[in-house]
């Protein structure tokens, strides 16, 4: 049974990694893209460049249905946090047609696309940040002082720093350039140091059996640009709450904040590989490993945390050439 | 001798290209940074991280130096656009130490860096853009409708997409938050493809003796991240007319635009490599070669236009991984 991943995008080494594990076992890597400019595409065993209609995604679905027919998969991921949204809406379509999608439960995916359903559902579980959901509520509480400034403004189901926006006075509030004001949550912008964690909910029992922590150095474009390999029994302790939620499933994706005197908040969660996964796989962690095991019907057990610390990692450019049928890169 | 590149920053393959074309013949390439988590530095042969006091750089440039003559240093060029004022003011420094910095004249320099004095100094020798250097003078040119809306306001010595808006309304021209609005300029936003253009300008003769083209597909932190090669012409016939200059010396990279009636705009020209230039180099162009052939005296003739057309190019993130003294990459 192959794996098909949508929406590959520029996660090429993602996919070669797939490679690496799935191949020797005859199993093969279709990645899947409506940009035939997504390097990650040219990684895999076979890819196919198809359409999407974003407000009627329902041909889009049956395109990716055909396709996992046709090539034999057993198994879907997607890379991109909306598409997530979507495969949740479509999985027991999948699962009626033996093709089991890689992803956690809809509560799981629901609440943490949308950043204030995500503080609403796991302000009582894990150590979030107090969060406001709209410009009114966000006023009252800087007057009444359970905010403090500056706040940070966000759009409600942004992704990486798109639209995030400072406010230092109040009467910022009222000149940011809103769609909509309902659309936008704030936070206390906090002076503090920020981790990225990659976690693995195995798919059989959900427990958390793999984690690799990061402090992130430098960002670029949303996305961490330099960090360390790190390990913090404190993160690890608060990040380890979310298996008793039970709704996480293969990879998760975590950004979490460190204040100087030692307070951890759970900023964000993403319930898919993120993108700085590369840096802990070359560190020692293997999802891909795990999550084969999971395709074979294996559980996986709790893996030690042994990955290399202390290592600085840094991205750079490469390129990918397509010539006609001649792939190649620098 | 040895050639040293001064904020070797993310440019891993230039540096990788240099040793390509350097090593064989015993000359070394000596990477420069201020930021250890610099990736360029650790593809070089010899790197030295040093600090930089932006304010008063002159330890900064005496540092350099000091690394020029241990090493044997013969060459420098530097990969950033503020740098180059600095090499370019430190020029005879350097060259009285018999050190040459790959640098094209002081006025190519300053007149690239400043927005508007571009505009100044080449309006008459290629084709630019109207280009208005205050609120005041684009408010009024918007009004005698010299100039249309909607109007790009671009930070006059920024580099990349940093702090461009767009403004739609004559309205939004008071609401920009300036940091003083005599530091934008202000143009037309135009409709229309764009190209990158990679150009070597001997550094003997000053003729333009090659060039690379490739249309822009995709842009990502301002930088070119998806592109096609073409060759064109007429773009070729636009930026040759620079040549008349002599203002111009190694490597240069421009941005063009054109407009669907044929219309070509030069709208930047930065006289150092482009963050793209890895993409022509794989496509045939070779500027290391051309600088080395100058390094030893020898004079570049004009080279045949017969890099690889039509190839999709797509940039994608490795990682460089420093652990303690081992260095690898994924």
């Amino acid at each position: 049974m192959n794996l098909l991943i949508a929406s590959a995008g520029r996660r090429c080494e993602l996919v070669k990694f797939f490679r690496t594990e799935l191949n020797p076992f005859f199993h093969k890597i279709i990645a899947l893209d409506i940009n035939e400019f997504a390097p990650g595409l040219y990684f895999a065993d076979k890819h196919y460049v198809i359409k999407k209609d974003f407000d009627n995604p329902s041909e889009y679905i049956k395109d990716i249905l055909r396709i996992c027919l046709d090539e034999n998969v057993g198994h879907i991921l997607s890379l991109v946090d909306p598409e997530l949204v979507l495969f949740a809406e479509n999985r027991s379509l999948f699962m009626e047609n033996g093709i089991t999608p890689v992803l956690s439960s809809d509560e799981a995916i629901q609440n943490t696309f949308d950043k204030y359903s995500f503080y609403e559902a796991y302000k009582g579980l894990v150590s979030v940040l107090d969060t406001c959901d709209s410009k009114e509520d966000a006023v009252e509480a800087v007057k009444s002082g359970r905010l403090q400034l500056p706040v940070i403004a966000k759009p409600r189901c942004g992704s990486g720093s798109a639209g995030i926006t400072t406010l230092h006075y109040t009467n910022e509030f009222d000149t940011l350039k809103y769609n909509s004001s309902h659309n936008y949550i704030f936070q206390r912008k906090l002076d503090c140091r920020e981790f990225g964690v990659d976690a693995y909910f195995d798919m059989i029992s959900g427990e958390m059996v793999s984690v690799f922590m990061k402090e992130k150095i430098a960002l670029r474009s949303g996305e961490t640009d330099k960090a360390v390999s790190v390990f913090r029994e404190d993160i690890y302790d608060e990040i380890v709450k979310l298996e008793k939620t039970g709704w996480f499933r293969g990879p998760v994706d975590l950004d979490v904040f460190l204040t100087a005197d030692g307070k951890i908040y759970i900023n964000e969660i993403n319930p898919r590989f993120g993108g700085g996964y590369p840096m802990g796989h070359n560190c020692g962690v293997n999802f891909m490993k795990l999550l084969f095991n999971n395709m074979k019907g294996i559980q996986n057990t709790r893996q030690p945390n042994d990955y290399k610390l202390n290592v600085k990692m840094m991205k750079y450019n490469h390129i990918l050439f397509v010539d006609g049928g001649h792939i190649y890169n620098d």
